[in-house]
């Protein structure tokens, strides 16, 4: 048996929806896994090319071993060959981790009929990554809100308005996500509290009814990006050119390094242009993401036989 | 030329909506205005019989000056007699400041026909009030979420389930709100402040759901109520029981005295009536405001001569 999946990219945080918040970006990993033999060997394109880490200790594994796990299959036990390429930037913040946890899981539950929920899939995706706002919208697509609660881990899906896009700048320099956090505070005055919770507020409203005074607030975060913006040369050259441009506001994606902006439709594409000159004038070549919601979460397909090598799907 | 205004309670905060969120509640505040004479007089009925304070002094007639100075009228120039009643209680985080300003200015602009905005009322109120979480509601009705930005103030109307329905347990006795403010930590862990934000994002998406979960997490603060819980007592044995009725969760409302629970409208009888019977077991004897979705703002009426006293108006 084998299956084939799809899975988006995503940035998380947006600003204020620190570690709950995130949204599926239209890039895409795309890997096919078929049975067989003894062990898991993965076979990389795309992106995934500069990934150097063992086969066992690759996200693909270990999101293929957990849901084989939870789905009842031996995971030791279970061959596999995957093939994988993506076109999601890879460290950068634009959650080509979780798609690559997802992307596992996803195929072992398909390719074993091991018949998981989404629900547990996302468990799975968030207790192998730490935090669910990546995997959570690149699992269900869209913008999606994560929090514990009393009752588990509740994901909700956002809405979004139709009026806004998403410009991402997409440097060719990795950001190093434990030094990332490693870098936040353990204390913060109450009031900086009460303007990120108002902010947090603020960003699910925003990006609701696409207002550009409550996402500019909610794209000015306090809880995270003050710590971390020094650690991604050029970051205040390029959310200022992109305020400049017309966007209602700009962020980190995630932890960096990619920066990601709001804009309304009409004026994303010179926002777009302003970011990756800004960067430009810093000698820095990023690339350019655009990013309309929605964007569908991960889809998988069951096949008897793979006919085609993926990579050759990508376009 | 006379006017006439009903202005609704408002409970703000919903627990991790601090200084952000408010919403109407289905209790009023009536007022009328006559023109005429020099200074401003104010006859009491109804809860604000409990309110002992010089009339030049009084929320009412700052509001009512105020809103004469912001449309160029002549704040000392103007009499007026303003009679106004309540069933609001007054003190304890129901809003019944916020009411009586918002009263105040919006006599002012409909006798003197000043022509303000609705915008304009919320800025002198917020300028009166301190912090626009039960002005903005009190105008507007419905929930509202309200954020300093760049641009400004900016108040924007939540999504409510219909599902949903609002039970405060309101005791005999007031809160002091300077002394609640006064009750918080300057600093804050750094991890609370996540959950804090997590958990504002969970109000704005569970008041737009009615998702149960999202809502127990939002009611479920971390930046005031536990510096301010032990403030009201009874507190503990109110959400307890509140919760032990089915409510999803319960706060307080504002700064208290007032306890605000939140529940499916097939739960609300018995969530209200466990909030009651918790508070009486401890010898206090509390009032039940219930309140379903949506309460609308204030509504003011331009009269050539009042011809009826306004409190026999009130049920």
């Amino acid at each position: 048996m084998s299956a084939r999946v799809r899975v988006p990219a995503t940035s998380a945080n947006l600003g204020a929806g620190f570690d709950c918040i995130g949204i599926a970006v239209d890039r895409w990993l795309v890997a096919s896994v078929t049975l067989g033999g003894t062990g898991i060997s993965i076979r990389r394109g795309g992106t995934l090319n500069a990934v150097r880490v063992r086969a066992d200790q690759d996200l693909f594994t270990r999101g293929f071993r957990a849901a084989c796990a939870a789905g009842g299959a031996s995971p030791a036990g279970t061959g596999a060959i995957i093939e994988a390429t993506s076109d999601i930037p890879v460290g950068c913040g634009l959650g080509s981790s979780a798609a690559a946890i997802v992307a596992g899981a996803l195929l072992a539950d398909a390719a074993l009929e091991l018949g998981l929920s989404r629900a547990k899939i996302l468990e799975i995706g968030t207790a192998i990554e730490g935090h669910p706002d990546n995997v959570a919208p690149a699992i269900h697509g869209g913008a999606v809100l994560s929090v514990h609660t009393p009752a588990g881990l509740v994901s909700s899906s956002l809405r979004v308005s139709a009026a806004i896009e998403l410009l991402i700048a997409v440097p060719p320099f990795p950001n190093n996500t434990k030094a990332a956090r490693a870098a936040l505070p353990h204390m913060l005055p109450h009031s900086d509290a009460v303007v990120a919770a108002n902010r947090a507020a603020a960003l699910v409203q925003g990006l609701a009814t696409g207002d550009g005074a409550l996402l500019g607030a909610a794209l000015d975060d306090v809880l995270h990006v003050p710590f971390r913006r020094a650690r991604i040369p050029g970051y205040d050259a390029v959310v200022a050119a992109a305020q400049g441009a017309g966007a209602f506001g700009a962020t980190l994606s995630g932890a960096g390094s990619a920066i990601l902006a709001i804009a309304s439709r009409d004026r994303s594409a010179a926002v777009g242009s302003a970011m990756i000159a800004a960067w430009s004038s810093l000698g820095v070549e990023a690339d350019l993401v655009r990013s309309a919601h929605p964007v569908p979460g991960a889809a998988v397909s069951r096949l008897a036989q793979l006919n085609r090598p993926v990579p050759s799907e990508l376009s």
